[in-house]
């Protein structure tokens, strides 16, 4: 057996904090523009994508997969055939913070060219 | 359309260096036992892989490339149907580094469950 | 641009069908034993796994994903990083069938590799 | 332990024949425009892609494979970072068939919503 060492490679640059009230207003209205709103009860934002087929909506995914284990930050999703709904949140904070601007940044580039 | 933001999250801590002597006399013959072999004519370790289908194959192609994301370090590999060949060294040290054992060695626990 | 043509290389067997009483009695007992639970209110069968990471768990995930789409049939399922809760249930005949039966075995062959 | 029981949902519907020359000076004009090569001494074709990056280059790969199963018809294909060189060939005729014109067709129309 191959002994596993310790990589250094990967660290994380702080804390995630939640967004404060000046930074929703300047980032939340861009997000909602593109489909995402926030969840009742919950500091949250969610989305329902609708692809072709489920090969779209599979390889939208293992796209969004690869990101989010290079971000460390992975998604709350559910999959049928050709739908994905998406809730992102970061647990280190209990809320928003700017992970999910980011990973929603992502989720609609990567959506944008199988539409 | 969403403002990317800068990523402050993942770190390259260090540059590759390529391996010693005394720490290929250390590592290599792990990665000989396990069928990983020195290719002639470049610093690199190359292992072919056979796993029972297709299904397999590329069930444990995407646990690798997770990884490879998550560490910013990718194989070169070939597969057709059943088969992976696998060549590892590291481009910015150009030869074989700590990245590439590390890389082997997730390769190995992963090729394993799948025997 | 290159024409597509059509493929008839896979055609579907018959249509699905509901299970029968009997057929219920033969099967379900051994799905139970496997962690499947009958879903109230729908004729579904549903699991929830829990994996040791994302990286495991979406591997899981797109080795079923290869499964679903060359049987033509798909589950509904969630994930959150390690874990992936999955129902199964047959849109065309609007309950359980022998395709779920199916999917549910190659989903335990494929979870076990990964316990 | 669930029983798997056999799946009559998937019939190849007939063997791959190799195609005629007929049909290769309808179909490989349009492969050839689009950058797929004869490969030299076999009867298969080969193109080089490139992606922006890895995370385009394996959603790719996961599209095709998603593909090449439900078909039952595989590419050999090499990736490094964002590299994929495939070729295609039928193996059960030995040559060139339909189902490599179609997958290549497939390949065509993934590989364009990722330029």
């Amino acid at each position: 057996k191959i002994p596993s060492r310790p990589s250094s490679r990967i660290v994380k640059a702080g804390k995630a904090h939640r967004l404060s009230g000046e930074e929703r207003e300047q980032l939340l209205p861009n997000l909602r523009a593109a489909g995402w709103n926030e969840v009742e009860g919950r500091d949250a934002i969610y989305k329902e994508l609708h692809f072709k087929d489920f090969n779209r909506a599979f390889g939208f995914m293992t796209r969004v997969a690869l990101q989010a284990e290079k971000l460390d930050h992975h998604p709350e999703w559910f999959n049928v055939y050709n739908k994905v709904h998406i809730t992102l949140s970061t647990h280190e904070c209990a809320g928003l913070s700017e992970r999910d601007i980011n990973l929603a940044s992502f989720i609609e580039q990567v959506a944008n060219t199988l539409a």
